[in-house]
């Protein structure tokens, strides 16, 4: 039997459902889980959008450009321009997702060995595109005592080797929520321009920004034209995580050559989906106003409830529709799989994400989790009260 | 402003879509181009799945499973069943496109630097799998002399090298048509098995054998249950090409679980068409009767068509929707560019995929052309009417 690759094998499996197995046992038993560990919003999905598939006409169901439809491409246009990002039809590719706006980006920009830094923690799956694309993860530490915040220049600048080719963020930030500020952005602006790397800004919870404060694009940083890819996805925008619609955009010639080759060979991105994605375009400007005070009061109650707990701490997120808690225990793994094995709470518990497995280095993360306030303020209070009963009678 | 890739450089740009701008200014020019470059069918899709899709009840687009819903590879299970391929769910993950399965298969079974034998020509896009996977695409040649027919086993020994881990066919065979018998499959499942390699099936024209001809699966082969990944797609079996659906079918688990990571890094492949998928396996048994015998009709008339034309070899094609045809031209890139720059005929012209864009090896199929037979017989009878006047005029 030939063996399967290296990759195949250092490959990670997703952290996100290590405990699948416990929390469905869990609810064989009969418990109610509050899902706290998956960036699935429960928001419905605009019937709208919904509405523009089921209306659309398909004789025969081909193959749409590779690139993505130019309707398509061109509403998305006036999308960005909404926000202060100033592109062409052209500078946009529709990509299956935002993962394979991250897998091309890297794919095209890097070669196997070159490195990309990222602050950690960081979303899981940066890890499984590195693998695939053969490249090296450099991770530089930002932490839970300073909220996040972006690593100062001088981290960076330890972290630059000559294999260095881009940077890369989320932007508001998933695991951490933290919203970079346009001050942090120009220590980015400055560091790449003067290694001259790629700044990779993955900003699928742009929409997301809570307390008046406003989010700043890759795009939109002067002098950054020619380094600047911004990785996009209508999943958390519009919760429509099951579209699979992304984009990569960039005013880079050379990488648009080299990215829309890449979505030459797969041929295209599915059509179906684009047709809900031009939809969403049309949606009322006032869509997101709902959305984000929904988001922000459930912000507002997880935070609340966390802090209240003894020896929790919990960072106020600025953006996306994530949390990053400090508990006092040693080990989130094992307490994460405990609340599903062992514990419960008028007849319910709740899953969370350990945080280690978004951290790239060993060790860090140990005592932390990531909840996703992606339930309803009634549904966090309960997985609140399960979790502030499981602290007190845990044994560490 | 920091270079690109070196495999964004490598990346093939794809040979279809080379004269896609000559056979834009012929139509700006009022010409009629018959489109027999690409296999994009003109058969309606079935309006039975795309009511399921309009009938859909999605109130929040969630992520799928990341292997497919179980509901839909179950339904594929009773598929494969009725072709005498023997699997279960958990041997099918669902992709995003052939083009996914592929490329999930290369990654998870071969290293950067080692060789899969791929007989020549093949479809196009492979190069570019591989060369996103960073792997060695190692041709053996089959000629049109020979009617396409897998190379003898000696052209499979010479190749084989330490590197080697896997052979790629597709059968029935895009660009030629060949469909390899159950004699040629037992060459490759011995070949296989004596040096322990892979063996990838891309099987998306499965539907389309003909002459009374039945298709074998690599799936089939007795004693290669370990070696053998079928590649599966719905583009081309319901005229889904939109779709993005696909799928990796295999009984070997270290391959599976390796997939199932790279499937779970990128979340899930896209619902609607996954519900579209699913509503084409209750599609009645007689419904590629009709499309069979469609098929088959403009077969025989391209082939007669063709070998009517002083100086053109063209083997009779047993599947797929492809012929190809040796012209008695010197180059036929030269030659495919004049039809649509220079040539008319009543006010139409022809556009072809001249074939060395399908062989790995420079200087192979410069006087061949392939033709996808994806028009109506009377579009295929005028198209070959400008082509055979076009043999008379052209000047090699």
């Amino acid at each position: 039997m030939p063996n399967i690759s290296e990759r195949g094998v250092l490959m990670p499996p997703s952290p996100i459902r290590k405990l699948t197995p416990y929390a469905d046992a869990a609810k064989k038993k009969g418990l109610k889980v509050y899902h706290l560990n998956i960036g699935q919003p429960d928001i419905e999905t605009p019937p709208s959008i919904i509405e523009a598939v089921h209306q659309a006409d398909v004789k025969v169901l081909e193959y749409s450009p590779s690139q993505g439809f130019e309707s398509y491409r061109k509403k998305l246009v006036t999308y960005y321009e909404g926000r202060g990002i100033h592109v062409n039809s052209n500078q946009i590719i529709v990509t299956t997702g935002g993962s394979e706006a991250i897998s091309f980006g890297l794919m095209s920009c890097l070669n196997p060995g070159d490195e990309i830094i990222i602050p950690e923690p960081f979303y899981a799956n940066y890890n499984g595109f590195a693998v695939s694309a053969a490249i090296k993860v450099i991770p530089i530490n930002s932490s839970i005592e300073d909220n996040f915040a972006l690593p100062p220049i001088e981290a960076f600048e330890k972290a630059v080797t000559p294999r260095t080719k881009a940077i890369m963020i989320c932007n508001p930030n998933n695991p951490t929520g933290y919203l970079y500020s346009k001050e942090e952005l120009g220590v980015l602006r400055d560091i790449c321009l003067k290694h001259d790397l790629f700044l990779f800004s993955d900003e699928a919870y742009r929409e997301f920004c809570y307390d008046g404060q406003t989010h700043t694009s890759a795009l939109q940083l002067e002098g950054l034209e020619q380094h600047a890819i911004l990785l996009d996805t209508i999943s958390k925008r519009y919760s429509a995580c099951g579209a699979r619609i992304g984009a990569l955009v960039t005013k880079n010639e050379a990488v648009l050559n080299a990215v829309l080759k890449f979505a030459q060979a797969r041929l295209s991105p599915p059509t179906f989906e684009q047709i809900l994605g031009e939809a969403a375009c049309d949606l009322p400007a006032d869509y997101f106003d709902d959305v984000l005070a929904e988001y922000c009061s459930r912000r507002d109650l997880l935070v609340t409830r966390l802090r209240a707990m003894e020896g929790v701490t919990c960072p106020n997120p600025g953006g996306a529709f994530y949390a990053m808690a400090k508990l006092p225990i040693e080990s989130s793994e094992e307490f994460c799989q405990w609340l599903l094995e062992e514990f419960e709470h008028e007849g319910a518990t709740v899953m969370m994400a350990p945080a280690s497995g978004f951290y790239a280095t060993p060790g860090l993360g140990k005592d932390e989790v990531r909840m996703a306030y992606v339930l309803n303020t009634d549904a966090i209070n309960k997985a609140m009260d399960c979790l502030e009963a499981a602290l007190k009678v845990y044994k560490k």
